[in-house]
């Protein structure tokens, strides 16, 4: 229970904000914590659930005073909310985001930092299929990474405060630079997500199969595709859009190997499928020994202690 | 706890077989189990665990007697070991199988039975990503589906029979026809599967990025694909080899799809990327209704009750 700052304001109210409060109120990191939502609709479910100790209008009025700025919108809002906040941030403050692509966030929010604010990017690796205000729980971001993504020239003790603030709220943190994040991610999250958003809609398209059918008999591979595929619709369209260059690279390698195996399966070559499969099974092994999943066997049968 | 056949014989005992027995054991479904293995390592497992009444060395002596016999063996295999015991079937005995694939296997087994052997093909829509006799447990087929493939004159007892057995062991049952049966289950099963596969591939091979990095940082959606991509390589080039016709089909459809996407990311057309992900998010919704998932979110927290 340390107090790492004294006033944090969130802006945006989704998954990732709400889940932060009730981590900050649970764990005691800040004596107070602000929020601005963009509509009318969302304020009012923070209000009806307690949502941040004041709910503001405007985001100016959320962002004055308080120490700590985490812009929580989607990635292509960033630079606009940035700017509507410059006028009123308080000087020594940190403005931080949580956006999923990290150069493009740079580009449009840097311009707008005032020269006594400490502009330092994150982006914790956690959420749920889930978004909005309701969605939020304190446990989210235990045990997963946070990237912590500093300038050469970044404020040293306002990078640390700032990795202590989220691993006060359960994270692993690391630092990395804005262009190699947005590779790795394009590879861990950006285009499984296309792939599977693709294959969803592929099921509905096939008009020789049913809803029905499609849904009854999901297997294990389809039901967690479509989990996926349940994500926000705003939040992935800003993040292909925001991260084209390594989202295209990775798809480039993706259809390029897809093709091989593709070819594999019509001209019978079963060595070569049977070797692929025996390789992607050693990372599955690196992973579970990672710690970043269990062994235990899921497909479809997962129950979630919130 | 009704004794639906005096013996069951599972030819073949990996995950399924293995989950089957004690499906059995636990419900009183059979008097008397036996089991044939093919390798002396997995004959010696099961003998170890108890999987199965009696083990025994080769498929003749497990088929002769059983009342029902299913072969468990991968796709591949099938029409193989159905000539090895077609001498010795019972009059009057069911012969049928667990493969994910239903028109291969029909092709390759049916000339093999003998007129008064009732050939009943059948699929359980149930597994996890772990295989071998030690990954079986009682509760897999609970809630989940078994497709029953009967032919125009097959022997309506026999199948209604086998339903029941099925459904003793937890499963809900239907009747389908093979070859619509491999459509729906390479858009459900078999290429979201590949899909998988190849994603998993894509990451170890981008030499940019370590694979330390790709486990440390699996997000959400690549998570869920290693985990698929884990599965048992000899079973799944067998299902991609022998549903060879489906599988192009329904890759076909997803490379033009993907295609799509991409072009609406490289011209930075939101609205297609947005309306896309919308309508995706409805066949989810329809999963969550029909039972076949849970709401809670998961994204890799998933805790398997076993």
């Amino acid at each position: 229970m340390t107090v790492i700052y004294n006033r944090v304001a969130l802006i945006g109210l989704g998954l990732i904000a709400s889940s932060m409060y009730w981590a900050i109120k649970r764990h005691g990191i800040a004596h107070d914590v602000t929020g601005f939502a963009r509509t009318v609709e969302t304020r009012e479910t923070a209000r009806t659930i307690g949502l941040c100790d004041h709910v503001y209008e405007t985001p100016q009025e959320a962002a004055r005073d308080a120490d700590l700025v985490v812009l929580c919108v989607p990635v292509g809002a960033m630079g606009a909310v940035a700017k509507d906040i410059s006028g009123v941030l308080k000087a020594g403050a940190t403005l931080s985001d949580v956006g999923s692509v990290k150069q493009h966030v740079i580009q449009s929010v840097a311009e707008h930092v005032p020269r006594n604010v400490d502009f330092i990017p994150a982006h914790p690796l956690a959420g749920t299929e889930h978004s909005g205000p309701n969605a939020g729980f304190a446990e989210l971001f235990e045990n997963r990474w946070c990237m912590i993504v500093p300038f050469a020239d970044s404020n040293a003790c306002a990078v640390t405060r700032l990795r202590s603030f989220w691993e006060a709220m359960g994270s692993k943190t690391t630092t990395i630079d804005a262009e190699h994040h947005d590779l790795v991610l394009s590879v861990t999250s950006h285009v499984p997500h296309l792939i599977a958003y693709t294959m969803v809609g592929v099921a509905d398209d096939l008009r020789r199969i049913t809803d029905r059918e499609v849904i009854d008999y999901s297997a294990a591979g389809f039901r967690d595709f479509t989990r996926i595929a349940a994500s926000d619709p705003t939040m992935w369209r800003d993040i292909f859009l925001t991260n084209k260059d390594a989202t295209l690279e990775v798809l480039g390698r993706f259809t390029e190997e897809l093709f091989a195996l593709q070819r594999a399966i019509r001209t019978g070559n079963g060595e070569h499928l049977h070797d692929y499969m025996t390789r992607t099974r050693t990372i599955r092994r690196g992973i579970i020994e990672a710690g970043q999943d269990t062994d235990a066997p899921d497909f479809g049968r997962g129950v979630v202690k919130r």
